[in-house]
Parts: C-alpha cells; structure tokens; sequence
C-alpha cells in the first residue's frame, strides 16, 4: 500500500514548494552550455513545458554565471518563469560573490559538500554559499553525490571501520558516509543561520540498492525535504528501468518530495524524456494525475489482428495532441482511463473498468467492436474501417469529458 | 533494504524451477497466431535468446491446438528447448482432453478461474484440466487477471459488501476478489489431488496499487510461488515505467518468483523488448546479473562535448556485441560495472567506484582520459580521437575480463 508521506518541512522554491502543497515536484536539468543562452533558454523552455517544474543549470565559470541575466530576459520574452537552480561545484563561493545579478535571480543554490574545498577551506567556502542565501534569502540544496563523496570524510570513516573487530562492509560505509555528509552539511548551514526551511537533501548513488539505502536512513535522521534521484543511471532503457524502479520503491515507503531521473541522452533524443519518465511514474503510483491514461493489452496469439496496436498509438497521440486544448475546458478529467483492448479475454472486463473503453475482437470473435463507458455497454461499431473505429471512439472520449468534466 | 525472498514452495515448469534455486524466472508471451507454426517458433526463439526461461503461447482453439507438436519439432530441430506454456481461455479443458499430444508436450497448463465456464460448469470445466494436470504430471499457474475476473464471485462479494455498515471501497472488493479467486482456486485444485509443487498462481491488474495490494495480500495467504505481472500496462515508455515500478516494489520486498512484463508493441518493434525490460529491473535490483552494465552520467551544460554520449553508447554495443563469447570464456564477470562518465564532477568517483572507469573531462577541463581500474588509476589517454578512445577502453575492458575471470 502507497505509505503516507514522511513528514517534513516545506521549501519555497519561488513559487514552487516543495513539500507543502503534499504533491511530489518534478525537476530536470538542462546539458547545454550555459554561456549558449539561446540554446539554454530553448531547453529549459522545452523542460518547463513538459512539466518540469524547477529546471537546474549548470554554473561553472565566469560565462555561464554572466549568461543568466540573459537567459532570465529571454525566458520572460518567451512567458517562462519556471524557477532555475543554478548547479555549482569547486567555484559556487567565487561565482556567487562575483556576480551578484545571477545570485539574486537564482531561485535555489545546488551545494555539493564533497567538492567545495579540502581541509580548513571546505568550510570557508560551504559558509561562503551559505552567507550567500542568507544574504538573498534563497534555498540551497546540500546535493551529496556517490560520484564526488567527501574525500577526507570517507577516509576518515573507512579508517575507523577497519579498527572495528565487526567492520561494516565498504558499500555500508558508503552510504553511511554519504547520510553523514548530508546531515552534517545541513546542520552546519543552520549553525550559521541558514532558515531551516531553506534547506532540501539529497544523496544520489548509482547502485540503485545503496541509493534505497542512503534515503531510507536520512529520511529517518532528518526533517528537510529530500530531493531523490539514481545518479548517473545510464541510458535509455537501462536508465529508465533502474530509475523507474529506485524512485517507485522510495515513493511507495512515502519517501521523496522532489524527483530528477538523470538519463544518458540518446543522441538526438530529447531532454524532456526525463521528464516523461517523471510524469508516468508520479501517474503509475497514482501520486499525481498529468493526462488520460491509455490501458491497452500486449496483445498475444489470440489478437491475430494488429488493429489494436494501431488503434492504441492513435489514442495515445490525439490524446497528446489535444492535451493543451481539453486542460483550458475540462477540469479533473486528467486521472481518467481510456481501454483499448485487443481480444475478448480481458477486453470486456478492461474496458468495462475504464472510464471508457473499446475492444477490438480477434479475427475468430464476432467481428462487433464494443465501448463500454462506466461499467455500461455504450455503443456497437460495426463494418467499419480501422480508420473509422479511430475517429468513432476519439469522438466518444470527447463526449464523456464534455459530459463529466466542463469547467 | 531487499528484503529475503518469502517462502514459497518449488515448481519444476519442465527444468526450469521457479523459487527452488532462489532467483527471479523471467517469462513472456508470444503474439503471434499459434497455428502459424514458423512465426510462432521464430518468436519463441528470440525470446528464448533474449533470456526468457519460459515462453507461452497461446492455444484457443483446434489449429493451435494442432500445430503444438510440429512448433516442437522445429524447436528442436534449431536446439531450442526452452519450456512452453499453454495459455486457455474459455476452452481448455476441451481442448487439452481431445489433445492429448499437445497436452503432453507442453510444460504448464495456464488457467484462468473467471472464464472457465459459468455456474456449476465452472467446477466441472476447471476438474478437467485439472485432471490433464494430474495424468501428465504438469504444473499449472492459476491465472487471475483483473480484466476477467470471476463474475459471479464478484457479484456475491459486491452484494456482501454493500449490506456492511462500513462497506470497502468498490476497489478494494475488486482486490479481495482478485485474492479470492486464486486462493480458492488453488485450493480446490489442491482437493482434487493435484499436489501443492504443481500450483503457480498470479492476481495481475493493470491499476499499479490494486496490483501491489493484491500481490501483497495473496503473498501472506499462501505458499505457492507467485508470478508477477502489471497487466494490460499500456505501450513503450508507460508500459516500461509502470512495470519496472509495480515490480520493483513487490520484488524489494521479498514478493515474486517469476516475472513478465506486459508491453503493447509498438508496431515493427521486437516482441523480446519486454525481456530485456526484465534483466534490466533484475539486475538494477541485485537480484541478478545478466550483463556487465554502463554506468554513465546524464550530462550537463559542464559537459560540452558530447564525445561521452557516442562512448558510452559504443561500448554498450560492443559489449551486446561481444556478451556471447564471453559467457563461454569468463565466469562470473556478468555483474562487474563500467563507468563511462562526462565530466570531473562525478567522474573520477564513478570511475573509481566501477570495476573499470574512464572519465572524459569537458570542454574546458584537462584534456587528458583517465582510465580506473577497481580504485587505482591505471592509464591516462592524451591526443586520441574518441573513436580510438573507445578502441583503447574497450582493449582494456578485455584485458580486465582476461586477468580477472578466465574459466
């Protein structure tokens, strides 16, 4: 059963909160270079109207950081105002002393603890980001990461795991030391007077049963806002499996109050994907509702005819199609689901458990295709073209939002 | 943390043993006609290679019926003996009595308890294949499905329902039904005398938390191994993000002994996608190895050069490529991971934390590849094309299968 969620503090993230309103936020992150304004601004837009509420970029040099008074003018010629987290590593404390146009206009400051600086200058620098969003009064993300892990801390608690007559294994004190890197991080930011509602965690792993791991124990250890995501989980199916899978199993224990799943782009794909893969898995667990959702069979021996695959990918794109349109007139109809079934084995039950609901017969069934709308038989379509029977139940599918769903 | 699989008992489906040797069993499903005996095997054959242990087909009527023993002739004429389900509806329990040949041949019967027949022919119809079970010494999987669902058991537990002072929610008779229905039928089959190790039972759904709720439920009522399955998951992106997470999250808790993932085909798309979407939940999950896997990152406005993007998609290939070969060479190595990383933010420690790394810096960082052996740094690439990169990498990738997991 879907666990209620963690209790935890809420964060504003200009305008978008985190926590608060108990729905999970999406976020992504753009891979243009930033000082390229126009192409960045071209996909945080791209981002932002796929439904990725917060979109990050990166902010690694003197360019990038002088480029986001432009990307902020271009984003509002365009009617953008999706809030951008700037990504920072070894010269966030340079860059947001140095250009304080970009610090101010920032909505959130992403802080990797373990690679801020070593020794006496890791502090130095971590108080210097932090006097930053004080100073500006902006949210930071303490974003450990299994790939850039606080060297001296690791070293530090591998040591005295070795001395150990039971010593955990090296994986255990992995992820302990990356639950230790966020909790101490975020304490020291309160220690310097950082609002404690301005403070969201993260502690992203590749390994998909230690990243469980680190979330399950911070979530227990503290009350900010945790920000999940599998890092570096690889590309296309791969990545969307083991993300998929990583985030469900969090999400499902209640744990998670904002969510990136970091893909390695095919080449020519879009960056939105992540996106995608967001919004279906929030629909999955019936956490948040984004469009109508297409129920359709994989089809086997039985269905010899194809028309159903046809007819699914149909339905699925007028849906997408009409999505921007039927959200300006109809108001809830997003948790909707619309059957398309191939045989009578489950077509009937399928699509009399939809919504709305056709099944297409077999080639050795009564050739009758039948919809069904809220457990009733609506409607027989007979010595129709495939063609047809598309632009029949499209129809039908407006009937019922018209009929249910009018703003 | 993964919890320990629960305790079921074993079933031999034809050698291949679902819970005995305590992994996961990944199956599918053919879509093509069974009395098209080539398509027919030519499927079953690449589902066998992509790594399904099981593969069922369809047998709804006389043609199919009969072609069953020549799909096992041309089988075995091409060294496939893969175990092949028979999947029933409606009339198995004719067709596996006037079959005896096919009923012989095949590895498990499939029944499904909602649409064996209506009133006193339901027992009667569900003994007879029961029956076959018995004279050929056959295991069956019990085969609930959300959209055939027991109507008349349905009934009586909705009318049931509705006269409580605090009736349930029409969902959640629907989920106890689905329970119902394969407990009981599991235990009228049990009374008939087929024994307990012959028994596999499934309650798929095609609504995520109904389906998680019944795996749950039925998983504490019972000691048979359970098959799991999101039924009817819709196409391509939905389907795979929607089945990784329902069976991620029964899977993390210990529930699932054999899995299919349910995929409506995208037209000209390989029926075996819905394996490679199982070894890939598997593997993410820790519950097997299939395949060294890439670790690769995201990318970011940091890594200006797409060079990683065309690296890591190169040595997935080779390693698809070169996976058959080494299965007969090493042992062992199928959960090693490489990492092929973008930029020095995560780079060095991903590449560290594989069993073999590279990290190509960005744009304006060094330009000098760093290749990571298990936490040493191991050779550095200067002045290379990518293509010669990924030469070199791939060369070093070998030598680390030669040293480290020879036969």
């Amino acid at each position: 059963m879907l666990q209620s969620r963690r209790k935890s503090i809420s964060v504003d993230v200009w305008g978008v909160i985190v926590w608060g309103d108990n729905t999970v936020v999406i976020q992504s992150m753009t891979n243009t270079p930033t000082r390229d304004t126009q192409a960045t601004t071209d996909q945080i837009i791209e981002l932002a109207d796929a439904g990725s509420q917060i979109v990050r970029i990166t902010i690694n040099d003197d360019a990038s950081a002088e480029a986001v008074p432009e990307i902020f003018a271009l984003m509002k010629k365009r009617g953008c105002s999706v809030p951008i987290v700037g990504d920072f590593h070894y010269n966030g404390h340079i860059l947001l002393e140095k250009y304080p146009q970009m610090a101010k206009l920032i909505a959130k400051y992403r802080i990797n603890p373990g690679n801020v600086g070593k020794g006496e200058r890791q502090d130095e620098n971590f108080f210097k980001i932090i006097d930053c969003a004080i100073k500006y009064n902006k949210p930071v993300r303490i974003g450990v990461n299994g790939g850039s892990l606080d060297e001296e801390l690791l070293s530090k608690n591998m040591d005295e795991n070795s001395k150990l007559t039971e010593p955990l294994s090296a994986e255990e004190v992995y992820v302990n030391t990356m639950v230790e890197s966020g909790v101490i991080s975020a304490q020291k930011a309160v220690e310097r007077w950082l609002p404690k509602e301005k403070i969201i965690i993260s502690v992203k792993l590749s390994h998909l049963q230690s990243m469980v791991d680190a979330y399950q124990k911070i979530s227990g250890l503290c009350e900010y806002p945790l920000h999940l995501g599998l890092t570096e989980a690889g590309g296309n199916m791969k990545g969307i499996v083991s993300s998929s899978a990583a985030l469900a199993i969090l999400l499902q224990q209640g744990i998670g109050d904002t969510i990136r799943v970091s893909l390695t782009p095919e080449i020519w794909s879009p960056r939105s994907k992540e996106v995608e893969v967001c919004k279906n898995l929030l629909q999955s667990l019936w956490l948040k509702s984004f469009s109508p959702q297409v129920v359709s069979c994989p089809g086997c021996g039985r269905t010899s005819s194809d028309k159903f695959q046809f007819l699914a990918k149909y339905i699925e794109d007028q849906i997408k199609k009409h999505l921007p349109k039927w959200k300006q007139k109809y108001t809830g109809f997003e948790d909707i689901h619309i059957a398309v079934m191939g045989c009578i084995v489950n077509g009937i039950g399928e699509a009399r458990n939809a919504d709305i609901g056709i099944f297409i017969p077999g080639d050795f069934e009564n050739p009758t295709l039948q919809i069904y709308v809220k457990w009733e038989r609506y409607m027989e379509i007979k010595s129709k073209t495939i063609g047809e029977v598309g632009k029949i139940f499209f129809k039908e599918i407006e009937t019922y939002l018209d009929t249910n769903f009018q703003k």
